[in-house]
């Protein structure tokens, strides 16, 4: 399937044309992002917490201490809606009112299922760290059957999935354009700096070639 | 008071070293971000919306449409999570265990009151202009009543507020500092490109000075 089954939860009631069930479009954006944002509720209160991702086909991952809060509660099946934003451009209008923010999201609903396989697992945090660093996998050490266990692995599937999108100039009343300011498009990147070595380094080592050339946009290691 | 008073909810369970309190600090990352991830529960299912927000002192102001399903439902008075992260680095360890993200992010919990004088909204709204943009509301039309009675804003307290912060370099158990691979930070930062000078433009303006220098970090509009 091209497109993901749109839901009453998941069916824009404003502004429709900024929705998309596509999943090129959706896995573009999951890919080129590494946080998301886990929404869960434990009685009644609602709570946010930023965490990295993974996806494998179709299925989204999140992981963590098995000790933690947040992976305690969603292990027990609650409803969760995982939500990845990327933004792309401040949008500077003629009218304070029509300001806005050029972004792209995914929003996901759902049950999160444990992963218990140890094979599994460890195919689910080589997703991990080369969703987050591509390359960097077959450098370091594995996880050894103890970090496995410690480690809790969210399974949740993309089946009930939406993204958000606005692209493209400030949408002005007719009678503003002639207000004499500059209107347009600030575009903002996650972009990165000068890597840092670990000072604790017994031994000083090259940077990789893909640290050097870091950038979340040209990510080509998934294109399905 | 210079520290926000810990709950039961705010209180961190694991590496309670990355918990803060305290004022200044939460202050900071608000007013550095612009986006936060919104949560809420409708009938047992969360929702997390990414949305643009302001600081007015001790409350969060966050708006949008009228017709804004999170916005309705907010309105009503249900437990809502707000939270803001920045993405500081990425942590390259040794072992894909100790694989890492700094990061510091803000979780805000309680429940948001409609703003309905049009004198506080339009306060509001001039806040999140100047906070996304500073500089930017004295140059631009400001909201008329319409517009303003078209916006919903609403008020978060800040009062259930705890913050979470990771730096640092990689933490690698003691026997893998020998593994001979790079380790260390790679920085990330959300950076300002070209300004792109919106084509619909009637006459060609100047890009203001607040645009060609734009940097979240050294926002200094608020200090408080």
């Amino acid at each position: 399937m091209n497109t993901f089954e749109p839901t009453p939860n998941t069916t824009l009631k404003r502004l429709p044309e900024r929705g998309s069930f596509d999943r090129v479009t959706v896995n573009a954006i999951l890919d080129e992002g590494f946080i998301c944002h886990v929404g869960f509720a434990v009685d009644g209160q609602p709570f946010v917490i930023p965490t990295s991702y993974a996806r494998i086909g179709d299925r989204l991952f999140i992981h963590g201490s098995a000790a933690s809060r947040m992976l305690r509660s969603l292990s027990k099946g609650i409803p969760v809606c995982v939500t990845v934003t990327l933004i792309d451009a401040l949008v500077l209008a003629r009218s304070a009112f029509h300001h806005s923010i050029n972004y792209r999201s995914v929003v996901i609903l759902g049950t999160a299922t444990p992963v218990e396989d140890l094979r599994d697992k460890m195919a689910a945090l080589r997703a991990f760290t080369e969703h987050v660093v591509p390359g960097r996998w077959s450098q370091v050490r594995e996880p050894t059957e103890q970090e496995l266990r410690a480690t809790t692995v969210l399974s949740l599937p993309l089946a009930e999935v939406s993204a958000k999108i606005r692209t493209g100039p400030p949408k002005d009343d007719a009678e503003d354009y002639a207000i004499p300011v500059w209107a347009g498009e600030l575009p903002l990147r996650l972009v990165a700096g000068m890597p840092i070595a670990d000072t604790n380094a017994t031994a000083a080592q090259p940077v990789p070639e893909y640290i050097l050339r870091y950038d979340r946009r040209t990510k080509n290691d998934r294109k399905t």
